[in-house]
């Protein structure tokens, strides 16, 4: 048997590595970012261990992200910032392979453009037409297919 | 009286300004952003005029972000994207004062590194230490103002 590579943020949600928690609950567990954007970079993880967005249950859903407006008005309250960066990397740029939800303090004029660059209109109507067309599609048969009607 | 400031996300959910809608249900609306980062780029509304998170009532959120987990999985099956980014901006950085998830796809190689600059470790464990401890007491304070022992 392969010995199965051992996930950093369990590691922290079972207590075998030492992280600055800063809040705990039944559902997920967070905790400083060893290197952050800016002081007070919180990571966000469910308890279980999760890889990606699509292994949330929809009961998962609500309580992660109860907890990530519980932390933004946190660093809001406590470390008076201004605003938060709310963001989770999904599969792509994702470094943990453990669903993390960064919640980032956020500063006017801090120098964090974020990441909207480099952004451009549609080509065309038709374009922008068509991909919406597409991504209906595919939500229209994820929501026959949940209802069993596939 | 002052007239209010027209919000634009508000007409797109009242239908008073065309959009490509991708989603739309009891909670929310999901439309593509007219200037992507990459075409597919949904932002994904609450129905009511929210600007903040802090806005949103708990009941809110889990609807809402279920739908991002649903736009997430339909830009992969639909669009072939190979992950997502799910943000959002909390007052800095916010372009329109009503709140809107992005869910952008990704590919590996796009070009998007994100947000992931400039980052470094705290130039002290006991810094990390005060400023979890503050985040920690800010917690508090709200789970005891929720729970009506202040």
């Amino acid at each position: 048997m392969v010995e199965p590579k051992p996930c950093p943020f369990c590691a922290i949600v079972e207590g075998r590595v030492p992280a600055h928690i800063v809040l705990q609950d039944a559902h997920s567990v967070a905790f400083l970012d060893r290197r952050p954007l800016f002081p007070g970079h919180v990571l966000l993880v469910p308890r279980s261990h999760r890889a990606t967005l699509a292994e949330l249950t929809p009961g998962d859903i609500g309580p992660l992200f109860e907890n990530a407006q519980r932390i933004s008005a946190a660093l809001e309250r406590g470390l008076g910032a201004e605003g938060t960066f709310v963001a989770l990397n999904d599969r792509v740029s994702q470094s943990v392979a453990h669903l993390h939800v960064h919640v980032v303090p956020r500063r006017k004029g801090d120098g964090l453009r974020g990441f909207f660059w480099p952004r451009q209109a549609y080509a065309s109507e038709d374009e922008a037409t068509a991909i919406a067309a597409k991504l209906r599609a595919a939500l229209d048969a994820d929501r026959d297919r949940s209802q069993g009607r596939t």
